[in-house]
C-alpha cells in the first residue's frame, strides 16, 4: 500500500514515477468504496486519478495552484492532500465535502460547484504572480462540458495575459454531464480524430518520394506540413486566440502525463492548454458503460454497479410528463435543458420530440435568450434549470424575457436546499426574481399541482417561473388540486388560531406544525410568490400570528413578500422560518441540515410556540 | 430628398440602388442632428448607415428578422421603419427609444440594451422558422465588441442549429465601447490584415515559377493554398464551430454590401457570418477622430463638435480618484473594468498602473470570477460595473466571491434609475445581493462619503458592494464625513416626528421632504443596506411613522430592508417611495421619470402628509 504512506503532495513527490500506476489504483478503490457507501460524483473521479497524481508529482500545490472547474473532480486531489481519513466522510454533516473549499484545506484554492469558473480565476492568479514576479503556475483543471460555458470562453478571450504562469489542463472525456454538444465538442472531436492532419501527412511523404530531389521544394513541403500542425489542425480556435495548444494526450498514461508535463513546466512562454483524453468512470466497469448514469450517484452496489432508487415520483418526473403531455398537442412547445436531460426529467421528451428538444450545453444564459428567440417567433420554450444554476442567468430573464413579455416557461428544479452544500443550494433567486416586473412565480405543493400549475402557466401565455424541489412530496399523485387562479393562495386548513404561510412543498411541513401546535391553526399555501396574495395576508394577519415556512434564505422570498404586505396594515406577531442569509449553508443530508437549523415541523413547532407564549 | 418617401422599408426596396448611397447621406443629417439636440449613441449609428439600408433593401423585415445587438446602433432602422418624425423625439419622454423595442414597432423583433443576447436571440428565431418550415431569416448584428461576451460564444457554439437561417452580420469596427481586447480581438485583426496569406500566396506563386512544370505539384500547391485559404486565415474560430465565414467586407461600400447580402440570401447552407468592416462615427469628423468620447453623448455642437459638460463633480470622478489614491500605496490593488474605463472613471487608473488595470472587455461574469482569481492569490481588486450590467454576474459574486469570503470591492456606478430607459436602469440588484451571506453593501450618499466608504471597504478586507447613481451629490466634496462603522445607519437630522430612511443619494431628497413636511422629521442615511441596522429601525418605529426614499424598486431593497426589521416588532405606519416593480420603468430624463412616478421631494411630501392625515 502506497496510500497510507501518503500524507501530502510532498510524501507522493518522494516516490519513484512507476509507484504512481500502483497508487492510482489504490485511489480508485478508495473512491468506488467511499461513493458506493455515501453516493457522490463517481465518473469524473475515476477518470482523473492519473492526471490528478501526475499535476502534483510534476507542480508543488499550494505554491503552484490547482483550480479545479466545477469541482467535482477533486476526490484524488483530496485524498492526497491529508485528507484520505477524512475522505470517508464524504458529503456527510461535517464531514469531507463533495467540492473543494479553501476553509477545508490550504491546498484547495478557491470555491467551486459551478462550472466555467476555472480559467477565469487562475487568470486572476496567474496575473497576480506575475505581479509580484513569482515563477509560480496557475493550473486550470476543465472539463471539455464546461468549455462550451460563457465564462470559460470569456476567460479564454483574456487569458493571453496570464502569459507563462497559466496552464489549462482540458479534461476532454466527451460529456458534460450528457453527452457534449455545440461547435466547440466538434472542434475537439475533429482534433482528436485528426484525419485530415494523418491524411495530409501520408500524401506529403508520398509526394517527396515521387518527386525529383529538389531541396528548396522538399524544404517548402516541409514547412507547410509545420503550418498546418501549427496552425489548421490542433487547437485552431486556441492558437488563433493566442494560447499554446498540445496534444491530444493519453490521460490514463502516467508516463505520457508526466512526460508533458514536466515539459510544460519549463517552458518559458504560454499560456499553455494541454488537451488530456480521459474516460469518465475508468476502471469501473459499470460506471464507463453508462456514464451519464454514474456521474452523480446517491449510492451503489459495489459489486453489481446496482444504483439505489427510491422509486417514488419526483417533482422532475411529474414535470418531465406535464411537458411531454403538452408537447402532443402543442406543436409550438420546445424544451430546453443546459446539460441536464436526466436531471431535468427530459429524456422522455428528448426522445419523442427530439426536434423540439434543445441541450446547448453548460450555457444557462444562452438557454434563456435562446427560448426568448424561439418565443418572440411564436414558439412557446420550456426552459428548465436548476434553481442554483438559474442564478447564472438573472439578468437574462429579465433582459430578454420579462421586458418583452415573452411566454417562456421557466422550470426551476432543485429549489431549496440540497445535498451538495453552499454552491448548489437553490435558496438565493427569490429576491430577483420577485422584484421583476410582470413575472408571475409559482410553487406547487405536490406533483399534481405541478402539473395543474404548468398547464395552466402555458394559458398565461408570458413570463412565468415554477419552482420546486429534488424529490417529491407525500401528496398522492391522485389528490385533487385547487383551480389556479392568478395572485391567489390556497387555504389548505381553516382555522381561527395562528396563520401558517408555507411555500410548495412546505405545505406539508406547515400541516404538521399546524397539529403540533394544537391550536386551530390555518394553514396557507402560498402557491403565487409573485403577484403575492397580500390581501389575504393582511386579511388575516390582524390580531394573529403569521408564520411562515419556505425552503429559501429568510430574505427575498415568502418571508420578504409577506412583511412588505404587512408592514403598513395591522398586524400580530410575525414569525418566519426559513434558511439564514447570515451564512453559507453547509453540506449534509436535508433531513440533517433541517435539524441543525431547526427547520423540521418538530422544532418550528417549539419555536412558534415559545414565541407565541413570550408575546 | 429620397427620405421623404420612406415611410416603411417597401418605400426603399422601390429606389434604384444608386439612390441608397444619397438615401444614407441624408439619414446621418438626421442622425447627427437629432442626437446634437437630445443625445444618444453617435458614432455605432453613424457607422451602421449603409449596413443597415442594404439588409433592409436585400431582406423583408419584419418577415426576416432583424436583432440588433445591444440596440445601440439602430436608429437607421427606425428612421426607416415609419419612425422618421417620431425620431426627433429620440430619448424624450413618451418619445422615441434609444434602443429597439417590440411595443415600439411591429420591426423591432426583440427587446435589447445589454450586449451579447443577438446571436442567440436570432438562433431562436431561426429554429422556430425551421420548425414551421418558413424560410425567412434571423439576422443578428453584432459589433466585435460583443463578441467577446460569454453569451455571443455560448450562442456561437450553438450557432450550426440555425442552418440556412440563421445569418449574423459581424460589424467590426475594432471598438466595443473603449478600444476593443482580448484573443477575440486579436483573431479579427488577424483576418483584416491577412498578412500571413498574402504573403503565403506571393511565396508560392514565386515558387510554381522556379519550380519545373509538374501539374502534380502545381495542383498540390494550388489545393494547399485553398486550404490555408479555407481554414487558417479568414475566420478559423467561426469554421471550426461549424460556421461560415465570408468577408472582410467594406461596410461603407453599398455596391459590395448588397453583392455579399443578395448572394448570402440565396445559399442553401448556413449558418453564415459576414464580417463588415465599419468606421464609427463614420460621416463626422469630430467623431471619426475620437469614437470612445462620441460613443454615447449628452448633446453636442453640430459646428464644432463640442459637447456639453456640467463640469460638476460626480460619483464616478470620486471613485477613480479614491482608487487611484489606493492604488499608490498599495501596490496590490487591482481595478477591473467590463469595457466601460471612461464611463467607470477609471482612465487615470489606466495610465498610472496600466500593469495593474484590467479591461476584460463586455465580460462581466469573466471580470467578477477574475477578481476573485487576484483575490485569491492575496491581490486587493476592484471591480467597477455599471448596476445594471452586474446583474450579468450575480452568481459569479455569490459563487466565486462571497462564499470564499475574498476581498473584492464591487464599484457598482449607475446605480438607480437612468436616462436610457428599462434595460438600463439600474434598480433590481438589490433583492439578490442583499439574501447574501456575510457580503456587505455600502450606499454613500456624496462624492466625500464615497471615498470615505471606499478606504473603509479596503479595510474589511472581505466582499463588499458600494452602490452610487450616475452624476453628483449636491453635498460639497469637503463636507465633512461621519466615520463609518459596520452596519450603523447616520442620523442626518435628528427629530421627534416622522422617520424618514433615505439610500444614499437619497438623502438630500429625504431631507427635503423633511423640510417641506415640516414635522420636525428624523431623517437617516441608511449607509449600511447590509448588513442593515435594524435596531435603530426598530427603536425609532415605535409609535412613529417611518418612511423610506430609494432609487431602486420597491421590492429587495431599502424597503424590504425596513420591511423585514420591523415585521416583528410594535411599529407605526410605514411608507415606502421608490420605484414600482409591477411595471417596467421607461426611458426619458430622471428629473421627469421622478415627476411620473411621485419620486420628486415635493411629491413624496404630499404623499406621505396626505398618508399621515388618513392614519
Amino acid at each position: 500500500m502506497y496510500l497510507e504512506k501518503i500524507n501530502s503532495p510532498a510524501d507522493l513527490r518522494k516516490l519513484p514515477p512507476e509507484a504512481l500506476q500502483v497508487l492510482s489504483e489504490e485511489i480508485r478503490d478508495v473512491i468506488i468504496d467511499t461513493v458506493s457507501q455515501n453516493g457522490g460524483h463517481l465518473g469524473a473521479n475515476l477518470g482523473t486519478v492519473e492526471l490528478i497524481l501526475a499535476l502534483h508529482y510534476v507542480f508543488d500545490v499550494p505554491a503552484d495552484s490547482l483550480i479545479f472547474d466545477v469541482g467535482h473532480q477533486a476526490y484524488t486531489h483530496k485524498i492526497i492532500t491529508g485528507r484520505k481519513e477524512f475522505f470517508r466522510t464524504l458529503r456527510q454533516q461535517d464531514g469531507c465535502a463533495g467540492f473543494p473549499h479553501p476553509n477545508e484545506s490550504k491546498f484547495d484554492s478557491t470555491v467551486s460547484g459551478h462550472a466555467g469558473t476555472a480559467i477565469s480565476t487562475a487568470l486572476g492568479i496567474a496575473i497576480a504572480n506575475i505581479r509580484s514576479n513569482k515563477a509560480n503556475k496557475a493550473i486550470a483543471i476543465v472539463g471539455d462540458g464546461s468549455l462550451n460555458c460563457g465564462i470559460s470562453l470569456e476567460g479564454l478571450n483574456h487569458a493571453r495575459d496570464g502569459r507563462k504562469n497559466l496552464i489549462i489542463i482540458l479534461n476532454d472525456n466527451k460529456m458534460s454531464i450528457s453527452r457534449n454538444v455545440g461547435g466547440m465538442a466538434r472542434h475537439l472531436n475533429r482534433i482528436i480524430s485528426g484525419g485530415f492532419y494523418n491524411r495530409f501527412k501520408t500524401g506529403a511523404k508520398r509526394l517527396m518520394f515521387r518527386l525529383p530531389r529538389h531541396k528548396t521544394l522538399h524544404k517548402f513541403i516541409r514547412r507547410i506540413e509545420d503550418l498546418i500542425k501549427y496552425l489548421v489542425l490542433p487547437g485552431a480556435i486556441f492558437e488563433e486566440l493566442g494560447i499554446r495548444y498540445i496534444g491530444p494526450i493519453d490521460g490514463h498514461s502516467l508516463p505520457d502525463l508526466l512526460h508533458h508535463l514536466n515539459n510544460i513546466k519549463s517552458q518559458q512562454s504560454g499560456p499553455i492548454l494541454l488537451h488530456v483524453i480521459t474516460e469518465k468512470g475508468h476502471g469501473y466497469e459499470h460506471a464507463k458503460k453508462n456514464p451519464a448514469k454514474y456521474h452523480g450517484v446517491p449510492g451503489f452496489c459495489k459489486a453489481t454497479g446496482e444504483i439505489a432508487s427510491s422509486g417514488k415520483s419526483t417533482f422532475s418526473g411529474a414535470f418531465g410528463e406535464a411537458v411531454c403531455a403538452l408537447a402532443k398537442s402543442h406543436p409550438e412547445v420546445h424544451a430546453i435543458t443546459a446539460a441536464m436531460t436526466d436531471g431535468t426529467g427530459l429524456s422522455e421528451f428528448s426522445r419523442l420530440y427530439w426536434n423540439r428538444f434543445h441541450d446547448v450545453g453548460i450555457a444557462e444564459e444562452h438557454a434563456v435568450v435562446f427560448a426568448a428567440g424561439l418565443a418572440a417567433a411564436g414558439e412557446r420554450p420550456v426552459c428548465a434549470i436548476y434553481a442554483t444554476f438559474m442564478q447564472r442567468a438573472l439578468d437574462c430573464i429579465y433582459h430578454d424575457v420579462v421586458l418583452a413579455r415573452l411566454p417562456v416557461i421557466f422550470a426551476l428544479d432543485r429549489a431549496g436546499a440540497v445535498e451538495d452544500g453552499p454552491t448548489h443550494h437553490g435558496i438565493y433567486d427569490l429576491g430577483f426574481l420577485r422584484a421583476l416586473p410582470g413575472l408571475t412565480i409559482i410553487a406547487p405543493r405536490s406533483e399534481a399541482e405541478l402539473k395543474a400549475m404548468f398547464d395552466y402557466a402555458y394559458t398565461l401565455a408570458r413570463p412565468v417561473v415554477i419552482r420546486y424541489p429534488r424529490g417529491g412530496s407525500a401528496t398522492p399523485i391522485d389528490a385533487p388540486v385547487a383551480a389556479p387562479e392568478e395572485g391567489k393562495a390556497e387555504i389548505v386548513r381553516e382555522g381561527s388560531g395562528p396563520v401558517i404561510w408555507a411555500m410548495g412543498v412546505e405545505t406539508e411541513t406547515a400541516l404538521k406544525v399546524s397539529e403540533l401546535l394544537n391550536l386551530d391553526c390555518c394553514v396557507i399555501s402560498a402557491r403565487f410568490i409573485a403577484p403575492f396574495d397580500a390581501a389575504l395576508a393582511q386579511k388575516l394577519a390582524v390580531n394573529r400570528v403569521t408564520i411562515s415556512i419556505e425552503d429559501h434564505v429568510l430574505s427575498g422570498g415568502l418571508s420578504s413578500a409577506l412583511d412588505d404586505a404587512l408592514a403598513d396594515c395591522p398586524h400580530g406577531r410575525v414569525l418566519h422560518f426559513g434558511w439564514p442569509s447570515d451564512r453559507p449553508i453547509p453540506h449534509g443530508k436535508v433531513s440533517e441540515l433541517r435539524q441543525k437549523f431547526g427547520l423540521t415541523a418538530q422544532a418550528i413547532a417549539d419555536q412558534a410556540s415559545a414565541n407565541i407564549a413570550n408575546s
